[in-house]
């Protein structure tokens, strides 16, 4: 299949920075891979199909790097509890906090979380979205973990769109291992990531590192176990404190470190060593209503590549616009929108260790999103407007 | 035309308060208007055309009752300017700010500002909005200032929507007026208002009452012309500063005072003996990275209803979601999500001076919002996800 997009805006997000603008180019695409870009259009596309993009902006279809968008359950009465005045105890003994998302997941059927799941995932891809990750973490029993897994997974069959997994039994001490969370590890968390890893199912190994989930050491346990299996790791770190998880991950060679709002210069600099991605949450930040941001200058000078994702979930984050993620992250963290635009791009894609996709190149996959603006920096400068014309998977309309 | 829709799951949103929840009932509808609202269905309707709606949960259609949808131009690259790092004199060199979205409105024409704001008006009616009030305020010549309101007006025969408009000649001093603003206020404001009212292009009367802006004693001169006039009055007030706009506006029994995070318990006390609403918006809040928020404890403690609205505008507030008001109301002030829920609805219809809508109830408008969600509180609870199912306007589909 061949087929050629003309007069179209494009932003090409190189991974090297800037935004790559061709004002009025155009993209060849063959077998569902961009074969030229660029002003003018090579003999070699003589004849093949031809389609005017009537001059709107093409961009990288975007990547959500970071989502829980599996989970059973819904949180909107314990939202509704809080801010009607319960405390954090009239919560919990209502069955509020993560451990009800836990008991709805592990009572979920596996068709039950994929139907539940492709709702969110579906005001995603209605925002041009081609690649999510998707997180394990509520089940914390191994058969949950594995059937989390398994419908992710499934997702993947049920729409046009790349489906990469996350292994995160270390994301809470479950109530049956309360006080034990080192039993936890050895007796779920890694017997759950063997088997699923022995099903194919783990494409990266993740965990939570905070003062109420596991510490440095528990996650370098299971992190060991990941690097035997050859799976690459990365970790939710620094999100409330500062725990030292940025500088595990990077000594991991963690393809990402998440939320980071408490990280240092020094933490920056290790990562940048270390080629780890800041994944940056702002939709957690907002939620949690969270006051100390990420050091969004240090990454910048140490070139450490910011990427922007939902963190969609019941608890922190009942987020699913990438595009609202972007203009959180130039509101609350003072990104430009042209680091917005490379965070849900070509950052995403290095944050997932995809080399194939998240810039608009030769060679690369041509899932693309047009989009019914001028100017890049609309799609970061709008709250709650989604101006996709078409999303392209492949090259196929 | 006779319809009964039933298996609905009713948030009927009284004004007196409370969700008025109804978990399988029956809404009756009779040429537009809701004729019975229950648990069973009267005789009377034995024989209407019926249609069950599944259990879903219905609302009052919602209303936006303060934008700026109407204006030319785009505030996009001053977003990335000042992301990237420039100062306020170097975009106001750049023609940014307000004076841009001025110079925009006064070159295009009406049919522009229609088909432009028509973007802004069809992502709220996608959340099933029915109705939306309309300011003026960007053309601050006698003209341009009627253009926008006939644009509004306009709007209303493109999409099956209600349109309310506001005056607002009082938003800005225009550069032609820089220092003058009194000379503005006799020779532009005053006489633009007469002939948009003579012209029926006014439902009520707006200004900005700020140090940038006017001060109370110039919006007093607008307010008695308003008066005379027979129009009811509503003021942007107390936003970054006090200055005493929510008294003014409650002695002038406005119908709402829009803003008002820097109110005090004396002001909110001076607008529950007016019956004047508190309009708050959070996007604006949000975009503007505000740190004092409304006092809604004493709006509560005096009884003044609150309404929320996106305040859509190009320079502080770009949002064009409803639901998002709602959830940024809760989060950022601490609404409750039936507050929330009421701001959109109820206590929005009394912000415009509406009797009509914004309850389910008989004898109100049959303007109904359907949503595939289970509570009320997910509407508020959800960032960035539109659950509606269906939009009913007037009892049709
Ligand atoms: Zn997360
Ligand atoms: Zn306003």
């Amino acid at each position: 299949m061949q087929q050629v997009f003309s007069d179209a805006r494009i932003a090409a997000m190189p991974p090297k920075g800037g935004y790559g603008l061709i004002d009025t180019g155009f993209i060849a695409i063959e077998d569902g891979r961009i074969v030229h870009v660029g002003l003018n259009l090579p003999d070699m596309c003589v004849g093949w199909r031809r389609e005017s993009l009537g001059g709107r902006l093409v961009t990288p279809a975007p990547i959500d790097c970071h989502t829980h968008i599996v989970f059973g359950g819904n949180r909107a009465r314990e939202f509704e509890m809080r801010l009607n005045g319960a405390s954090y105890e009239e919560v919990a003994r209502a069955g509020g906090g993560i451990v009800s998302t836990v008991t709805a997941t592990r009572a979920a059927t596996q068709e039950a979380l994929v139907e539940d799941a492709l709702r969110r995932l579906d005001a995603l891809i209605g925002e041009g979205v081609a690649v999510v990750e998707v997180k394990s973490g509520y089940g914390l029993d191994i058969e949950t973990e594995l059937t989390m897994l398994r419908a992710a997974r499934a997702l993947a069959a049920r729409r046009q769109v790349r489906i990469v997994t996350s292994f995160l039994g270390a994301h809470a001490v479950p109530t049956e291992y309360a006080g034990r969370a080192d039993a936890y590890i050895d007796e779920v968390c890694i017997p759950a990531l063997k088997a699923a890893h022995a099903e194919g199912l783990v494409d990266a190994v993740d965990g939570f590192c905070e003062g109420i989930a596991f510490d440095t050491a528990q996650i370098a346990r299971v992190f060991d176990v990941a690097q035997a299996l050859g799976l690459p790791v990365k970790l939710h770190a620094e999100q409330l404190s500062h725990l030292g998880g940025t500088q595990l991950a990077a000594r991991y060679g963690a393809v990402s470190a998440d939320h980071v709002e408490y990280a240092t210069a020094e933490d920056a600099a290790a990562m940048a060593r270390a080629g780890t991605v800041a994944v940056l949450l702002p939709g957690a930040f907002f939620t949690l209503r969270e006051t100390q941001p990420p050091p969004v200058q240090a990454f910048r000078d140490h070139g450490v590549p910011m990427a922007l994702a939902t963190d969609c979930n019941p608890g922190s984050s009942p987020l699913t616009s990438l595009l609202l993620a972007m203009n959180m992250g130039c509101t609350l963290f003072r990104l430009t929108p042209e680091e917005a635009l490379a965070g849900i791009t070509c950052h995403a894609a290095r944050a997932l260790g995809l080399e194939d996709c998240g810039s608009i190149a030769i060679g690369k996959r041509a899932d693309l999103a047009v989009w019914d603006v001028a100017e890049p920096a609309e799609l970061a400068y709008r709250i709650g407007f989604n101006p996709l014309y078409r999303r392209i998977m492949g090259g196929e309309a």
